[in-house]
């Protein structure tokens, strides 16, 4: 299916502030970019450059005024995401380098506490994608997702404690839990197309039969209509900007997404 | 100023050809894609990678039948080229370690070759940017840059010989005659406004006071209006497109750059 | 100065067990690697990597029995660590590319939450590496170093409660203040000459000025002497080895260090 | 088994001279570095670095006087090396990304001009480890190998022409015939056991049915005993040095290989 996504973000800058934004998706292995707008005004130089998980990064400091941000992409992506019950789960010796930094605990996923509460949610299955699928599950029938119910991360414990959380939360406590037996588990920052209400959104990936499977919890179904912008170990990696100095006003946060053809 | 580049390409498959593509321009620290457009027909699975260059690559196999490629992007990029006679040479124990490969002999700039014609060159002038710009004026006044008069790269030994060639042999010769003084230079492919006939270009970067400087030695002035495609060591790393087993048939190659806004 | 460094590790390895260890010094920067010696026994397959910070990696699974490890290296470091009083704030705007991923916060420095603290403490200070000195002495004075004190890393938020810990925290908190000024800061591992009880060490480095400096709140005056295993944002990156799976059980952890000529 | 590999360099020094040496081993998935010893000496500043190949490479300037390089290191490697006749050819659409680069024509591996010879060696051979051996066999049998024949590389074209040459003429050959039917080839540089006259080797590998396969015209049988310092994609990536300006006079060149265990 193809979807246009944008976002729109305004600020009112009091002094110049330093800027890195993690708004534009990249083509890869699940999506193709067609074609993709980014206008900043005003007109100032910016610089973008690439981290070591393949995200793109806009850099540049805001001067006074009003601040305007638009991206916008039309993006090819699948119907419905992957599932695949029989991918088993990977030893760490088999592992790609690469993947070794996502077995780790991280700022917002203390997976090094979750282990009895993994095993005991997993219980009785298989290793591999059916624990995850397990995982997701027991997120979706234990922790309440209430959109818009906190503004700013909190971690894997904390979530559990609460039991509710936004999209970012389930995320969190999802990839702690894979993590805590072993499966690599990373951080999706994106556009979900249906999405209710419509925002940015967070899901997890684990690392289960030799590739990367999608799981969301916030999600029924195998619906797809992912758009990536962002990969990382939590939200620390994938927030859509960082500001530095005095927080800027924030004007407008707008994000859509349509489909545009099959 | 604000260009518009874009590149049309199409090719009779006859078997199922895999092709690399590198035809997308990225933003970096010249320039500013604002938007950007790339549609393959038919639709099919495209793979998109970066490589340590920074270049963006797409990969796929194309199908029987036609394929077209069709890139365009907006880009913000200078209007004249940055010019520092005096960038002085840097010592390659200062040189940053990722500037070292610029300074070794590669495919088509056999540079341990021409060590006694870059001194004669360039004698009398400071070490820096000075001698780079001996060399620019050198291929100007020395090799007649004739578009369009040869298909397939040739080295810069050949092109000495020859005495003319077209924009990608005058880049050869003046980075084997850089590298030969012991300064990293690179090869760069993009567009020109208002190049004369209008196709995709090439030009060199030569590494001095620190950073790269843009030389091109089939145009005069300091005039600006480059968008960079790819960098590379030589033609190699540079070709628009790779394609794999039988060539296959182009149907058109057209180029365009038109400028859209001051 | 030139030090012997060493360590010896075994374990009783109950079922196999995958192992990464980050034990190997590099040549770098500051220091050089002249011998170095790594020996486990058993006899093994392993396998080396190198991650995006540079830091060395062994991988391998450790049969059931007793498991080995030992290494050594001959290092050439400086007596004294460089220090500079006028070393300036970099803007971040001004930061390479590589540097930002230390101003954020990480697992165990949630540098968001000690903005308040970071400027009482550096209240006066030019901003740079007096700011840097300001927060080390602070740390020197307000939190009790402990050696031996804890055995899991705590985050910055707990050692601040707690008034006391051991290099790891301390580290912890220094990066977590540095970082909460915009200052980047890193986690550094190593061995450290003439340590107090001798172990493995841990400090921090911030940078300011252009280039990284060092700071150890667990040692006074300017004394050199450090060898780096591994760089990191904070604990997580930098652990001397991870184990997976149930614990094996520790039989002997040894450090040595010696000097052996100037 | 285990091998002792050492080398010993030494110049004579007339004007301050950067010199880059890529003479460390690496452990890696074929082998295991247990001892490593680099001397250099006077006792300068020396910065070591990794390229994108994963070799290992020492900068610095040599002051004037005598110069001299030790190096040493206790190598695990395999006895015999791994062989694989039923190793298919893997499509260039299924190579990894960072395998794509060995397909191309490189300064000493012109192999866009060795297309119809490849075809001709490789007559009825399946698509494979099979093609890759048939032209292992016929270097043999076709170019003599004559060692200390020559002291500067030549390129694929004139290697051919000649009909002789040292192990390095026979890997590029060897390389460019392989890229020529689009199996990727690169080459290998560093110790062999047992080599007459013993002096650095060089051989090549291709990557045939998901991995990489070590070829050698310049041996027989399935011989292993190789160490292996630097990968590239032919001569200019590595050369074990490069000096830069005058060319220093070497004092010595030596080299020793002897099996210490089993």
């Amino acid at each position: 299916m193809w979807l246009r996504v944008s976002c729109n973000l305004a600020f009112d800058i009091e002094i110049p502030t330093p800027f890195i934004l993690r708004l534009r998706p990249r083509s890869g292995a699940e999506q193709w970019i067609e074609r993709d707008e980014f206008k900043i005004t005003p007109n100032i130089k910016i610089l973008e450059f690439t981290d070591d998980y393949g995200n793109l990064y806009q850099r540049f400091v805001a001067p006074v005024g009003k601040l305007s941000i638009y991206t916008s992409s039309d993006v090819k992506t699948s119907e419905f995401v992957d599932v695949n019950f029989d991918a088993p789960f990977i030893e760490i010796e088999q592992l790609p380098n690469d993947v070794l930094c996502y077995l780790l605990p991280s700022r917002y996923c203390e997976s090094d506490r979750f282990n009895d509460l993994a095993n005991s949610i997993t219980l009785d299955k298989p290793a591999g994608y059916k624990q995850v699928f397990a995982i997701e599950e027991w997120l979706r029938t234990t922790i309440s997702y209430i959109p818009g119910s906190s503004d700013y991360p909190i971690s894997a414990t904390e979530v559990y404690q609460k039991r509710s959380g936004v999209c970012r939360d389930l995320a969190h406590l999802g990839i702690a839990l894979c993590r805590s037996l072993s499966i690599p588990a990373r951080m999706v920052v994106g556009y979900l197309h249906q999405l209710q209400p419509m925002d940015m959104h967070a899901w997890f990936e684990a690392y289960v039969g030799g590739r990367w499977y999608t799981f969301d919890a916030t999600q029924t179904g195998q619906k797809g209509g992912y758009v990536t912008v962002g990969y990382g170990l939590d939200a620390v990696d994938v927030a859509i900007f960082n500001q530095f100095g005095p927080v800027a006003h924030s004007l407008e946060q707008s994000i859509n997404v349509v489909q545009i053809k099959n």
